[in-house]
């Protein structure tokens, strides 16, 4: 089997189980139940579940086994993303209208004259919250023993619990400060939580549940969870780097980072790499009202020009062939070629 | 020991636990960290950790063996008044500023300009999830064995995460609809929801501790349970009659369910005992603009005069007698005479 076909089958197992599960039945209103289902079902590449499901696997569990804590990891990651969604106030998310979009025009249907934006997003709040409680419900209900169930569960809330959300937080913060006061220490940190914490979880559970072993700091343990922080955190790196230099961005126009003045750590790096002129040139193309088009090659250049771009990409690379590092001690399988052959695509183009 | 005396040494322990925990500790920024504590620190009754504590010590568990779980409901009931509040736009909890106005201060100090009532209620959110996960790594931690504490943690979903909430969107729901169009039994069954479940689950959790039990089907559970739910019930039935017929009350003014047009039990009682002439009348008192002092007593009388005072009062007795008698097989014990004394006072005065 490639890589691409196994991935392809745990997705489809996962969205079977998620379509099937029976925890959103009885909640009320019933479009509140549906809006619990509705993100989990709008696919995705399902990387969370992938990771969790090869990190068992190559450690020897079954991977049917693993089927309901993969769930659970990805319908937690869907509840950030209906929180988030209220947060960053978007509109579309995976082609389709975001959570409080979708809520706030139930809303105006049934109660026409209601305030439709304030109820969308009270609902998708509870939306979310509910989402939380299934991901917990999922995971305890995983067929391990007991112990490592309840090792499982609490590894969710300090790494889905407060790692992430921290993460989300400190995001937000940053967007509000002036760039040139931001580190990329302070990016990177946020990086590893907001991105790194679920996927270092995924990667966590598999081997846990695999081994039975209710101890994350166990080595084989560790290794696989250093290895999915650093995919995660590359996966950004490259994912801020593609909103500049890219050529096309499901969704997201290019050069819209930029626009917000968001501190990437591709715009730390070349506001620190470049000289006075650069730099103040650089930085007043943020927060500009002009079409992208006419900002962003100029930017594009200043980047290149003092050497971020090519910084960027290089450090890409080691942080991968890091992540890869830490695969070396497993044992030849195919699960350890397929965690290879996923970081290696994740720098390489939008996987 | 008296009951009161019981109740204030469980409050007290239950208070030295959650402003000692490790959990918020390692969340940032810091202030959401003191967030995540704040509403837990505001004290109140400990209705819930009590509960669960008489239920546990009257089936025999060791009071200080079930401070965690007792923890962790108190926490879970945190989590709903902080997301409660930011969708009844509430300014004030326990006589103090609500969540997102605390957090909404905090951006304002920290980054002048910036929209403080949109990022109080997005960092509101955010503790609020945090306050979930604290809730369920609280749990996760009784020292019982793992099978029970799984057990714990689903029911934990159940009833606090599938009941409760969609007893608080039924709510809102409710709310937005004409009070004439809206039945008691619908009023009933929010009501069991949005404050039975977590009573049910606090009782329940108990007793499942106690027995190391992981049904809650069994009949001892189930008997704690309902006598929870129905206490619950009877609360809030109270709650909404001292908010007409009240002297005073904590922070909310007589009568403001009038203004709101809130469907309660007693209001929709009072509309369908009432003739053609007063229920029209009783009707165009809702939603009026004028002082609350000018309304309130003629509608007062109209729910007198038609009977529906009485009949609640004997109605709220009524459910504390058949909350009670789900006690009356139970063995001898000091906390069985706490748990009736508890339910007489819930409907005697504001407890």
């Amino acid at each position: 089997m490639t890589m691409q076909q196994s991935l392809r089958t745990i997705a489809g197992a996962v969205d079977t189980l998620l379509r099937q599960d029976a925890y959103p039945d009885r909640i009320r209103p019933d479009y509140l139940g549906a809006a619990v289902r509705d993100y989990p079902a709008r696919g995705g590449k399902r990387l969370r579940p992938v990771l969790l499901t090869w990190c068992g696997c190559l450690l020897g569990a079954e991977q049917e086994k693993l089927l309901l804590p993969a769930a659970a990891v990805e319908v937690f990651h869907n509840w950030t993303l209906v929180h988030d969604d209220i947060i960053d106030q978007d509109p579309v998310r995976r082609g389709m209208p975001t959570a409080h979009v979708v809520l706030g025009r139930e809303m105006e249907r049934s109660f026409p004259g209601a305030d439709a934006e304030r109820f969308g997003r009270d609902f998708a709040i509870l939306c979310g919250d509910l989402q939380q409680s299934w991901a917990n419900d999922l995971l305890a209900r995983a067929p391990f023993s007991p112990a490592v169930t309840v090792a499982a569960l609490r590894r969710m809330q300090q790494l889905g619990g407060i790692a992430l959300i921290s993460g989300e937080a400190v995001d937000v913060e940053l967007s509000l400060r002036d760039p040139l006061t931001v580190s990329e220490q302070e990016v990177i940190a946020m990086t590893r939580g907001k991105t790194g914490a679920l996927l270092r979880l995924a990667a966590e559970l598999g081997a846990m549940f695999a081994l039975e072993c209710c101890d994350p700091e166990a080595p084989a343990i560790r290794k696989l969870g250093d290895f999915a922080e650093d995919c995660g955190v590359a996966f950004q790196l490259r994912d801020d780097y593609l909103g500049i230099f890219g050529t096309e961005r499901l969704g997201k126009p290019l050069g819209n980072d930029l626009r917000e003045g968001k501190p990437t750590v591709l715009l730390l790096r070349a506001l620190s790499l470049s000289g006075d002129t650069a730099r103040r040139e650089l930085a007043s193309l943020l927060h500009r009202p002009e079409p992208l088009e006419e900002i962003l090659p100029r930017a594009r250049e200043l980047m290149i020009d003092c050497g971020a771009r090519d910084a960027l990409e290089l450090e890409m690379k080691q942080l991968i062939q890091r992540a890869i590092g830490q695969l070396e001690t497993f044992p030849d399988h195919c699960c350890r070629d397929y965690l290879t052959e996923f970081a290696t695509l994740l720098i390489a183009r939008d996987l």
